[in-house]
C-alpha cells in the first residue's frame, strides 16, 4: 500500500522513467513552485534542453538524468555492429555534454555510462542496450543510498533533540533537497527518512531559508517539504540571527558542493554567515556531504575558486522593474562561499559521521 | 558657488519648500530607485496621502515634513482671533497625525508645533504664523545639526582607516541616510561630511546590504549614495560574511530606531546577524543613533517589543510571481532585530562617541 510519502515522492520525484523506459519523466524546476508539471522527454534534443534551462538541477539528479538519457537513446540506435554503435553512444554523450560545460556530475555519469558500454563491448548489441539500461538504474540507487545513510544518520541526531508533543525546530539553507537529488536529498534526507520512519509532518518545522539572490530556499526547498507534509517556513536570510535567538531552532542542516581535507565546506552563498551565527547561538550545525564531494587533494577551502555570477541575478531578477539603480554595481556575486571548519559541528556522510580534526576522521571511513 | 554636494542635496534632499513657502517639495521615495520625481504639496490632503503612502519616510523626515505642513496651512488660516486659529491648528494637527498612527516622530513633530502655538497665543496671529514657520525651521535644523555631529565623528574613524590612494571599504545596512533625515542621514553622515571635507567619491566604497524584504539599501542607500558620486556596490544580506572575509570592509555603520540603557541596539532586521559576522571578523561595528533614540527607561533589549509585518513582504511583493508556495509560512516578518551591545564597538551620538559600559557613557554625555 503507497503511503502518502510514496505519493510526495511520485509527484515531485526529480527524474523517473516513463511508460515502457521511451520516456524520461521530469518535473519542470523552472516553473516551481507556482505550476506542477512534469515533461516527457523523448528525444535528446529535449534533454539536452532540459538541463540547459535547468528545467532539471542539482549534481546528482542531473547525473541521473543524463545516464537514463544515455540507455533510452542507445536503445534506439539500429544497428548489430558494436563498434558503430559505441561510435554514436559517443556522439550522443558529447551532445549531451554540452547542454551544461561546467556541471561535473554530468560528465562524471556520461563517462561511466560509456565506459560501461565499452567494458562490454565484445557482448551482442542488444545484451550492451540493456546492460546500459541496469548501469542507469544502478547510478541512480547509488545516489539514493547515500542519501538514505546520510538521512539515517541526521535522523539520529533529530531522536535526541526530540521533545514529545513539541515541534522540532531544524533550519536549512538553499536546496540540497529531493529536487536536486534522485530521492532523498542529503539537506533534506534527516526529515523524509524521520516521516518514513513514522514520524508526522507536525513533529518538525523546517525553517528554510530564502537563499538570495536565485531564492532556492523560498521556490524549491519549501515547495518540497511543504508538500511532504511538514510544517514548512521561509524566512529571509538576515532574520536567522532573530530566529536562532527565539530559541527554535535545535539544529541546521545544509549541503555542500566541496569539502576541502580539512572539512572546510564551499556551499551555496549565505552558508558561513549561517554557521557563524549558528555558533554564537550554540546551535548544532551539520554539513550533509557524499563523500564524492570531500576533495582530500584540496587542503584548505582557501583552495576553493568563488565563482562570480550574473550582477543582473541581484539587479533585476524576478522582480517587476529593477530594484538596484543602473549606476549601482553589484558584480560581487559569489555562487558560494566556504564554511570554516571550525564552524561545524559534524559533517554527514554516506560513511559515517564524521567530527574534527576532520582529515583524520575522513581518512578512518576510507576516503582518499 | 554651489559644489557637486550641493547639487546632489538640492536633488534628492527630503523635504523642502517650494516657492514663496507656498508648497512643500519633496521626493517621491516610492518611485525609487527607477524615477526621480519630486511632488509639490499645496494641500493638507497630498501630505496626508504623502506620508500615507510613504512618499516621505524615516522619523526625522517624517517630522520636518509635518512641521512644514502646520506652518503652510496654519498660514492660510484666515483670521484674527487667536482662539480660533489655535482651534483649526488643532484641527490639522489631528488630521496629519491620523496619516501614519504608528509614527512616534510625527506627533512629536505636531505636538511640538502646537504647543509653540499656544505659547504665543497672546500674539497677533500674524506673528505666531510667523513664529510656526521659523520653528518649523528650527527642527529641520536640529535634525541637520545632529546628523552633522554624528558625521563628523564618524569621518574620524573614516580618516584613522584611510590608505592612500586606496578606496575605504565601508558597509551598511537598510537606509540610515538622507532619504530618512533632513539632510545626512545617520548611518551615511560620516561619507557625506568625508565628501563636504575634500574627499572625493572614489576615496570611498560603500557596499549597502540589499535589506530583505524592504530592499531600503538597493532602492535607497545605494540610490543616494551613488548619485553624491560615492563608489557604491549593493550585494545580498547573506553576502555580508564572504564580504567580510576577502578584507573589503574596514568599518560597519547602521543606523538605529531605539537603543536601550545597556547599550542594546534595535534597528532594521538583520543588523544582529551583520554584528554577529563583523566580530567574528574582526571588522569594527558602529551605531549611529541620535540621543532621542536612547531610552534609559529600558533596560535592556529585551524589553524591545518585535513588530511583526505582513507576510506578503516575503512571499510575494516585489515580484512578477509569489515566490513562496501558498502553503507554506512567512509569518515570521519582523521588522527589526536587537543587536546585543557586546557586539557593538561604539555607539556614535550626536553629544559624543560612547564606548562599553553605554549606561555610564551615556548618562555622562547627560542623556537621562
Amino acid at each position: 500500500m503507497k503511503n502518502n510519502l510514496d505519493e510526495f515522492f511520485e509527484k515531485v520525484i526529480t527524474v523517473k522513467w516513463g511508460p515502457d523506459k521511451k520516456s524520461i519523466d521530469i518535473i519542470d524546476q523552472t516553473l516551481l513552485p507556482n505550476t506542477i508539471k512534469r515533461i516527457q522527454i523523448k528525444d535528446k534534443e529535449a534533454l539536452w534542453e532540459a538541463i540547459k534551462k535547468l528545467r532539471v538541477r542539482g549534481a546528482p539528479a542531473i547525473g541521473v538524468s543524463a545516464a537514463y538519457g544515455i540507455a533510452m537513446f542507445a536503445n534506439e540506435i539500429e544497428t548489430d555492429d558494436q563498434a558503430k554503435f559505441l561510435e554514436e553512444v559517443k556522439q550522443i554523450k558529447d551532445y549531451l555534454a554540452s547542454s551544461r560545460p561546467t556541471a561535473v556530475n554530468l560528465f562524471w555519469a556520461l563517462n561511466r555510462m560509456e565506459q560501461t558500454a565499452i567494458a562490454n563491448k565484445d557482448k551482442p548489441v542488444s545484451e550492451i542496450k540493456k546492460i546500459l539500461f541496469e548501469e542507469a538504474e544502478k547510478i541512480r540507487e547509488e545516489d539514493v543510498q547515500i542519501s538514505r545513510n546520510i538521512g539515517k544518520i541526521g535522523f539520529d541526531l533529530l531522536k535526541d533533540l526530540k521533545e514529545d508533543g513539541k515541534e522540532l525546530g531544524i533550519m536549512t539553507h538553499c536546496n540540497a533537497g529531493t529536487l536536486a537529488t534522485a530521492k532523498y536529498g542529503t539537506a533534506t534526507a534527516p526529515m523524509y527518512i524521520a516521516l518514513e520512519n513514522g514520524w508526522e509532518g507536525k513533529d518538525m518545522h523546517v525553517y528554510c531559508d530564502e537563499t538570495r539572490p536565485l531564492l532556492q530556499g523560498a521556490r524549491l526547498t519549501s515547495f518540497e517539504l511543504v508538500n511532504s507534509g511538514i510544517t514548512t517556513s521561509v524566512q529571509c536570510d538576515n532574520m536567522a540571527s532573530l530566529l536562532m535567538k527565539t530559541g527554535k531552532i535545535k539544529i541546521i542542516f545544509v549541503g555542500c558542493d566541496r569539502v576541502a581535507a580539512n572539512g572546510d565546506a564551499a556551499n551555496k552563498i549565505g552558508t558561513s554567515g549561517l554557521a557563524i551565527i549558528a555558533k554564537h547561538y550554540g546551535v548544532p550545525f551539520y554539513v550533509c556531504a557524499p563523500s564524492s564531494t570531500i576533495d582530500m587533494h584540496t587542503k584548505t577551502g582557501d583552495d576553493i575558486p568563488i565563482e562570480m555570477r550574473d550582477p543582473e541575478e541581484i539587479k533585476s531578477m524576478w522582480y517587476k522593474e529593477p530594484m538596484v539603480p543602473a549606476a549601482v554595481d553589484t558584480s560581487f556575486n559569489p555562487a558560494f562561499d566556504v564554511t570554516d571548519h571550525n564552524l561545524i559541528t559534524g559533517i554527514i556522510t554516506e560513511k559515517g559521521m564524521c567530527h574534527a580534526p576532520y582529515d583524520e576522521a575522513f581518512k578512518k571511513l576510507g576516503i582518499v
